[in-house]
C-alpha cells in the first residue's frame, strides 16, 4: 500500500499557539486518495530537527507533504533545510520572483527584500505556484520519496494540495478502499467492540471506533486492488455489523442522532416539544444543531426557576412543594404541559440535578427524572448519571431523546 | 533547557478524521511550564510505528506526553507497545480494575470483559487515575525520558495532565514562570493583538493568544529564575493589557463570559430570562454550562414554531404575519413576552436565519434580530452574521448577551 507522511514545520505549532488544522486536512485528503498515512510529524523551526524529520519521513513513506517555513522571515528555514539534505545549493527562480513582485504591485505595495528569498529553490526542484499568496511551493525527490513543500497558511496551502499535489501522487496508489461509517447510540464503546468480535477476520476488513460521547461510530474499512471488491467486502461486513448491533445503529454516514430521530418523527407525521430544566437548553441545541429541524421540532421551554414551570407549563405548584422539582411527578407534569402548550404530538421533559452543587443524600448529583408524553399517556424514568455537569446533562438529553425514539417507533412503553 | 515531545497515537488522527486539539493543548501547557517542545509526533495504531515513535521521543526529549490508544478495543495498543519497548510484561492492577468496575456499577451497567485490559500496565509503571473515564493513564521511564501516557478523550486527558503530569515534570524546569490569563469578548484577535503592540518588549513578558470563538484569551507569561520577580512582571504587564483593552476584558482565569455576566446580574439583584428561536437553546446552554446559574437565570423559551411564539410568549400573530418571524417587531415582542412570563428583570430575545436554508434576498442567511427588554423599555439590534450555522448561532448568542451586559451596567441603550 502506498504510504504518506505529513510534516508540519513551525514553532507556533510546537508552542501550541495554533490548532493544526492543516494536519487533519492533508491526512484526510491523502487517506481518501488511497494512501496509508503512517505519521504526522510536527517540528519547530530548528534546522537540525527539520533535517532529521525529512530523513525520517523519506525512509518511511512514498510521499511526503510538508507545510510551513516558506515565508520571508529569518525563522522560515524549510527551503534551506531541504537543499542541505539534498546536498544542492539554492537557485533563484526569476519567474517566481516576477510573480511575487507583481502580487505586491497589485496590492499597491513595494516588495521588501526579505520576500526575494521566497523565489529561491533547491536546484532541480519543481516550483508549485501559489495563486493566493507570496510563498510558492516546490517538489523534489528525497531518496525514494516524492516530497512536496507547501506554505502553512491554510487557504494558500489547500488549493495547491488539491490542484497540484493530489493529481501528481494519485498514480502511486495501487489499492482502492471503501469505507462504510455506521453511527450508534445506546451501547458503550467496549460493548460495541465485544459484539463485533470476529467480524474483521471473517470479512477481511478493518473496524475502527470513534467515540463522540454518547455516539459511537463504527468504521468498516476494506482495501482491495479492485474497487468494486473493496466496496462489496465493506458492505457485507457493514451488514453483519448492523445485524449484530440491531437498533443501536441509528444511521450511516454523516447523519446525527437528532437527524435520525427527526426522520422517524417526520415519517410518522409527529412534531416534538421539550420541557427542560437542568439541561438548560441542551436538548433544543442538539435538535437544532443542523438545519431542517423545523420539520419536526416545535420548541422547548427551559424552566430553570420553579415558578416558570407553572407559568409556562402549567405545572401545579403543589406538586413541586410536595415532591420537589426533581421528581417523577414534576417530570410527568412538565411533559404533559409541553405537549399541551406546544400542541405537540410528543413531548419530552427533563428535571434533574446536574451539579456540582445541589445534591443531597436522598437526591444526589446526577439524579435525573425524564418523561415522554404522547396523547396516549406519559412514560417516566429516572437514573443517577455519573460524570461531571457536562456529562450528566449530555446523558440526560440522550436518554430522553432515546425514549422519544422508542415512543415514535411505537415500542411498548409503560404509559400511565 | 528542558525538552518535551508530544506523541499522539490513533489511526483516527492519521486518517485526518479528527483535528488534533490535544496536541496544541499539551504543547501550550508544556511551553507555559517552561519546556521547549521539540516535536509533536502522530502515529497510527500500528505496533511497529508506535514503538519507533517511542524510541525516537525517548532519545530526543526529557519528557514525553502521549495520548490515545488506552481504550478497551482491539485497536488500542499503546500499553502493550510500551511494555514491549521496556522489555517487561503487563500486570493487572487490581485497584484500577475495581475502580473501572465501580464506575460501570454507578452507571448501572456490568463491566464488559474488554474493559479489563484497561487495568493492565507495564510492570513498574505508576498508574495515573482517570476520574472522568474508564481508561487510567500511567507513567514510566524510557531511557532518560519521563514518559506519561494519557487517554485521548480531551475531557479525560486535560485534568490528568494538569493535576498529575504538570506537577511531576515542573521540577525538571530550572526557571520559574507566572502566567496571568485575561479573558476578552468583543474584539477580533488581530485587533487585540494590535492594541497590545509593544507590551512584550516593555515588560519582558510573552503574550499568547488563544481564540475560543468568540472569546479571545490573552496569556501574559513571565519567566525568571526568581518566582516572585516572574509574578511581579506578569502582573504589571497584565495591568497594562487591562488598561489598553478596557471593558473588553471581562475576567481573569477560568471565568466564563456567562459567569462574568451572572456576577453583574447578581450584584444588581437582577434575574434574566431568554426567548430564543434560531439559536435553539444555545443561550440557555451557554448560561447554564457551569453551576450556579439559578442565582441569575430564570429560564428560556425556544419558540422554533411560530405558533409557540404566541402560546408561550404572547406574541401577536399579526406581527408575525405582517413583518415575518425574523423582524425587529417580533424580536421586541418576544423580549417583552419573556420579561412578563418569567417575571424577569431583564429578558433577551433572538430571532434569525441560521441557515444553511431559509434565506432570501431581503432576509439573507445570517440575519439576526436581537432585543433586550427591561422594565424601562426595549432595545433592539440586528446584524447579518457570517460563517456557517454554528458560527451564526454563536455570534447571535454572544451579541444578545453583550447587550444584556450593557443593560445591566446601565449603559445608555436606545430604549423604545
Amino acid at each position: 500500500m502506498a504510504t504518506a507522511i505529513v510534516l508540519c514545520i513551525g514553532t507556533e505549532l510546537t508552542r501550541g499557539e495554533l490548532v493544526n488544522t492543516n494536519a487533519s486536512f492533508l491526512a484526510a485528503g491523502l487517506t481518501t486518495a488511497g494512501f496509508q498515512v503512517v505519521g504526522i510529524d510536527t517540528v519547530d523551526d530548528d534546522a537540525a530537527r527539520v533535517g532529521a524529520a525529512l530523513r525520517r519521513a523519506a525512509s518511511a513513506a512514498n510521499v511526503i507533504v510538508a507545510t510551513g517555513g516558506l515565508g520571508p522571515t529569518t525563522d522560515d528555514i524549510t527551503t534551506a533545510c531541504v537543499a542541505r539534505e539534498l546536498g544542492v545549493s539554492l537557485q533563484r527562480d526569476e519567474a517566481s520572483l516576477a510573480a511575487i513582485r507583481a502580487r505586491f504591485e497589485r496590492l499597491g505595495r513595494s516588495m521588501s527584500t526579505s520576500n526575494e528569498k521566497q523565489a529561491d529553490f533547491p536546484v532541480g526542484a519543481n516550483v508549485i505556484p501559489n495563486p493566493n499568496g507570496t510563498a510558492p511551493g516546490f517538489s523534489v525527490r528525497i531518496g525514494r520519496a516524492s516530497a512536496f513543500f507547501l506554505p502553512g497558511v491554510p487557504r494558500e496551502m489547500a488549493p495547491m494540495f488539491e490542484h497540484e499535489v493530489l493529481p501528481s501522487v494519485t498514480p502511486l496508489v495501487d489499492e482502492a478502499y471503501h469505507q462504510v461509517l455506521l453511527r450508534t447510540y445506546g451501547l458503550p464503546e467496549s460493548e460495541v467492540n465485544d459484539r463485533l468480535s470476529g467480524v474483521e477476520a471473517e470479512f477481511g476488513v478493518t473496524l475502527g471506533y470513534r467515540a463522540s460521547f454518547p455516539i459511537i461510530e463504527v468504521k468498516v474499512l476494506a482495501h482491495d486492488r479492485d474497487r468494486a471488491l473493496a466496496e462489496s467486502r465493506a458492505r457485507q461486513a457493514a451488514n453483519e455489523v448492523r445485524s449484530r448491533l440491531g437498533t443501536v445503529v441509528f444511521g450511516e454516514g454523516d447523519i446525527s442522532f437528532a437527524q435520525a430521530l427527526g426522520a422517524e418523527l417526520v415519517a410518522r407525521g409527529w412534531r416534538l416539544a421539550a420541557a427542560e430544566s437542568c439541561t438548560g437548553g441542551l436538548v433544543g441545541e442538539i435538535l437544532t444543531e443542523r438545519g431542517g429541524a423545523s420539520a419536526f421540532f416545535l420548541g422547548s421551554t427551559v424552566t430553570y426557576d420553579d415558578r416558570a414551570k407553572t407559568a409556562l407549563l402549567g405545572v401545579d405548584p403543589e406538586l413541586v412543594r410536595s415532591h420537589g422539582a426533581v421528581s417523577s411527578e414534576v417530570a410527568r407534569a412538565m411533559a404533559k404541559g409541553a405537549l399541551a402548550r406546544f400542541e405537540a404530538d410528543v413531548a419530552l421533559a427533563i428535571t434533574g440535578i446536574a451539579g456540582p452543587g445541589g445534591g443531597s443524600a436522598e437526591k444526589p448529583v446526577g439524579l435525573v427524572h425524564y418523561a415522554v408524553a404522547t396523547h396516549e399517556g406519559v412514560s417516566e424514568k429516572h437514573a443517577v448519571f455519573s460524570g461531571d455537569r457536562h456529562f450528566i446533562r449530555l446523558r440526560a438529553c440522550y436518554a430522553a431523546l432515546g425514549l422519544v425514539l422508542r415512543a415514535v417507533r411505537g415500542e411498548a412503553l409503560h404509559l400511565a
